[in-house]
């Protein structure tokens, strides 16, 4: 009962992913580099696979939330709608003679429209299909095509935005502008959601203040809770050491973790987040890619006075001794696919180590990482497959593209 | 009986393509940029794929070659293999001290390793498993995994190297490294397979010298054999000026053909080639991308004297009028899906224009193009759709992966 | 009395310069495109030019304030140096661990030191040198040679982070984070230091709120006062159409200005600010580069109702028309030298444009611009040549380079 | 007597350099980049820089050849001008319709303008001001300011195209396609011209076949004659393994050299030639930039047989060891000066490493260079300045400009 991730590879009971949809048929040779997508998809075939990997889930057990479903019902809420349209119509953005023109167009929209044009973006030529032009120098200055509101395609990408540690969510910061509008979305889901606000939810706690904390970045697919207390953080190109310090300093003060490992990751997009390169498994047992190498990392504990943190640094060749002993093991087991550095450049960059632990031992993959796959069932590993073709073009895999939201310890 | 290309929409009866292979399997994040691919594929899924585009050329009666197949046939022969190993092994790519070693290793080869080695590439790593080290700097200086011989995963797409223009094949200067390399093959196939040589093949002229022309580059997805003795040509970033001069001379010289058409087109990569933007479907009609907008034309035809040509400008908007008149014919039909320009821009990019005519006003597509196919069909052209989730990330459609080597007139 | 600038071409009377120091030592060819710098500078030499530059300006009867001076006094006033380091010093950029002990270090440095570390930048070696290291692991993963802080090398550009008009100051939000730290010097300076807040400052307005106000984003270099209650802004990369709104509003509110014309820009950094494409000399009289061509404007007016505004379209072909009436002319005078396409684009990118008016029709300009400067010259304008080979690698001129505080109408 | 350098700090006797002129002022910020130049240059303060220049060798006792006067006076010859108009005037270039046409309006201009054309390029426009337009697809499609002929920028940095190496000169293939151009004016030069070809220039040998080596690239920045038989070649982005044992051959065969170090080098522009980051100043001692670091090196020396050669690896931290073995000391002198990363890595860039010595221990350099040029001086080195705000902005100084045809043993 309540909402709780105790785990990375514990059974996962519940989770929030978002099925593509308008979002993603805006995005263009032109403006996908803008968006962080490597490719456009082909919309209607990465709905059938986003349905493939939603079943797969269900058939294991998993309950699954739809972001737009929650997003939708949030925006039914007059208190989740006024959060949302406070922060999205500002006149720093929309300029003082437009912002309340717009701001009033898109308060009278119902939830389903709303939801669609927040999260599908809207351009001007659709607005003025319906409303009339306001007097301002900043819309008028705008071509017909552009976006009066920017698609947030990277919604499908659940695991980032939020991430739950232990007891409590983290709303996160995003790194990149085409991702900072997503925040408040889950700020509004979280607080005034039904789901998260009746009796059953529980108390939990939060461990951020969403896209206030920016440039304090940190981002879901940066953090692993690996359990035991333990918390593993990849600091990346998009989540910064600061972050790390205020999420520990919270954490440690809740008494829902005691150690953290962040490891000090090349600021590579390849590297983008770490569970591109790393991923757990099992209570002790991790995927890595082979091109990764070992990586400094620093062991943050509470430290001898109240709100003080001790850090221990370790050089690169105790980065999996550093980790084990967060865990109280004495080694951890580290599965990694022998193969060519081509073949294995290739793998990582179809997120061949991007699974999702449906239970310990048991992860869903793309299909397409036959070798990883094969490599980890050799070991044990159940790997359900599921496709990809087109829902792999923006770079992330099963786990890239879910929330748990509640999992039991391994 | 013989070889020859009279058309682009005439029933097609014989065509050249290129199973995807190991060449594929060497595309990495990090090469495949020098390498013209815009992602990794799949190399397994794209085989399937590649082959059921295969299987629907063959149910529709045409006869399949495959590269692979006549590459390797040549190579059996002593003078072709002698013209491949001659032209890849110089000493001003290789050096003094180690290209006869080289080549003695390769020479010795089985036709069909050696087929594989020319096409998939060879790493330093896996010349050094069954040969000796040559005492060379410049085998010294490369990285265990460097490759000595390139891969070439652009052999997939057999429009380009060559183009079968009336009664002659033009075997072309490529514009990029990557793809130089390619020439030299056909070389050997045409000059030497007994496909080509035997009696039933016919005379047939050689419009080109190979790379040798270069830097006159020209390539096929550039060349439409519209009929009628018109051939249409775009200028792009890989196919020169002086190129099409030298093809119309050779053309009218040997009273093959009777004008050209040239387009002065974007100096872009995602107008890569004029049949990525633009095919001929029917003996009057055409498919244009909504983005490609009208463009500069150029009337070539021969001139007065001997060996003199003829050159008459045409402003844009005069381009389908130029097109028409080449053909002898009032107007030319121009199929273009209405829809907005970011889905327009999506579906150029995905190849939606990049259709193969199998017979007059019946297709081969891509089905990811629903929008273009739906519009074809509305306007009663018989679209055949094939997978290419993974075919696709090659920026290239069933027009780039084939070769016509014999196709009858509308 | 009191501070105002009443127009671009006026007896300019006070002025702000930044004499290059140490700031422009840290440019280095990795660092200096993040920097917004296309070269290195040679600074011995470079202030040498610019000491060249404010001799012209002494000479002519200006009174030069140094902006080192300014926040060196400033940073003498406790309040002005809690400003600033409570800017500077931001757990969200530093960390929960770090910056009470970084900001503990700065605060008791004295106001020399604390202005050259500030403007000039630190390493983390550099701090090491004097200071012990926090437990931090924002710090710990810094490499020695990182910036802690980082340098301000745009500061040389004073016209950008604050811009007078009329009879008040607009501080400004700047667009790129390489220049945001430098607005709230100004800040400290503007509201805190004597010159600005002693008995013969007068009253002044101020038009903005600082990086407060970002993202709605403008910069001096695209503001001209051209007199008669007018104000001509370019829209740049830099400056949004928002900013000019409120920036409209407030101007009208006050009863400071009476019209204004907004150009939309191309969204170049060859354009960066207008003032590198077009300035103003006399009461009626601009240089122009040549290759900027015509661009749409509005013209923005008091509206009907309290804080209403008024915005008329003009197509491209009526901009100078636009301006002319702003400025209750029938027509400007628009001076551009005749040279080839190739040569007229050397001279904008060598600040051809960028001239500084000291008087009506008297101007000062880099050496390197003979062409223009010889235009000039046979109109009748009075141009005063300074060096510039180091000072110029920039992309900034005199206008660029100066902050004028007093300045009478035409 | 006759034509010879014996090493590279002993006396130098004869050199030849290029005086900047249109070529230059051909550089835009648009075209710099393809050009291969940083920025744009004040051509006439970079021509007084350069003269400069040229006086100070002249008053060390150097006598001076201007490139420019080498090619007019080899135009005058008619078999000089056809090796170069045939070379030019390629139909794969310009087609076959305007080749001829263009090559005889060129074939008719005096030497001067000749020599103007070919070196400062010259536009379509200025082409038909004087000529009439051929009938070809390929002029047609130009625009008017677009470069029929590209100009040669280049051409300032005399070092690359032609190096002299002992009793002979290596006329170079070069890597980019911006400087191919320039190796047919060597070859003009040194076959053709009476300095070259008159009795008093004795007999020398050609190490290489000009341009059609490519794609065995080697350029004179590569090139150090180290003295005593030895050669040290950096192997960099522009400098082939290949070349170096084609050169090797050439040399060991003519019993003019005994030993080769060669250097593996980062392929990377700011190590874009050897002598950018490390030049020799005295019969043993070096200066080198800091961020060098150590590099592999290949000792290639005759081999058993005729023709053979021997090639011994070094790691890294042998590089020095490496170089004195091959001039028979037991070590060498490396002059690096002691500054931060940050400065080290500007002076690097301003070519601060880039000297020429005109006698041992006395080298010229550009006066901006302050800390290593004080460090030498320091060092017993004389260090003799030169102005070079306007040179130094492509990237080369006074070992780049320069071509040593006589020079002394230390």
């Amino acid at each position: 009962m309540g909402f709780h991730v105790d785990s990375e590879a514990g059974r996962l009971r519940r989770v929030i992913l978002h099925r593509p949809d308008l979002e993603l048929k805006r995005l263009t040779p032109s403006n996908k580099d803008a968006l962080l997508f490597d490719d456009v998809l082909w919309v209607r075939r990465a709905r059938e696979e986003h349905d493939g990997f939603a079943d797969v889930l269900r058939d294991r057990g998993v309950e699954v939330h739809l972001f737009g479903d929650l997003l939708r019902e949030s925006l039914d809420i007059p208190v989740a709608r006024r959060l949302v349209l406070d922060r999205v119509f500002d006149e720093k953005e929309y300029g003082p003679l437009a912002t309340e023109h717009l701001r009033a167009a898109f308060e009278e929209l119902p939830a389903a429209e709303l939801t669609e044009a927040l999260v599908g973006g809207m351009t001007k030529r659709e607005f003025l299909e319906r409303h009339a032009e306001p007097t301002s120098v900043r819309f008028h200055v705008m071509d017909l095509d552009d976006f009066l509101l920017n698609p947030l395609p990277n919604h499908l990408f659940t695991r980032d935005t939020s991430a739950w540690i232990y007891d409590g969510v983290s709303i996160n910061a995003m790194r990149w502008p085409a991702r900072q509008r997503e925040t408040v979305h889950f700020e509004a889901i979280y607080r005034h959601h039904p789901l998260f606000t009746g009796p059953e939810a529980g108390a939990f706690h939060h461990w951020s203040e969403g896209q206030h904390d920016y440039p304090s970045t940190i981002e879901g697919g940066d953090v692993l809770v690996i359990g035991r207390g333990a918390v593993l953080i990849g600091m990346s190109e998009r989540t910064t050491p600061q972050a790390v310090e205020m999420l520990a300093r919270g954490l440690f003060d809740a008494g829902s973790a005691r150690t953290i490992v962040a490891l000090d990751m090349p600021k590579r997009r390849a590297f983008m987040h770490l569970d591109t390169v790393m991923t757990m498994i099992d209570g002790d047992t991790f995927t890595q890619y082979a091109g990764l190498g070992m990586l400094r990392s620093y062991t943050i504990e509470p430290g001898s006075g109240p709100r003080e943190l001790k850090v221990t640094d370790h050089p690169p060749e105790h980065m999996h001794r550093a980790v084990a002993a967060a865990l109280g093991l004495d080694a951890i087991r580290v599965l990694t696919a022998t193969q060519d550095v081509h073949a294995a450049e290739r793998e990582q960059w179809d997120d061949g180590c991007n699974v999702l632990a449906v239970e310990p031992g048991v992860v869903v993959a793309y299909e397409r990482n036959a070798t990883t796959n094969t490599h980890l069932r050799r070991q044990g590993i159940e790997v359900i497959e599921i496709r990809g073709s087109e829902l792999g073009r923006g770079r992330g895999g099963p786990r890239c593209m879910s929330c748990p939201v509640v999992r039991d310890p391994v």
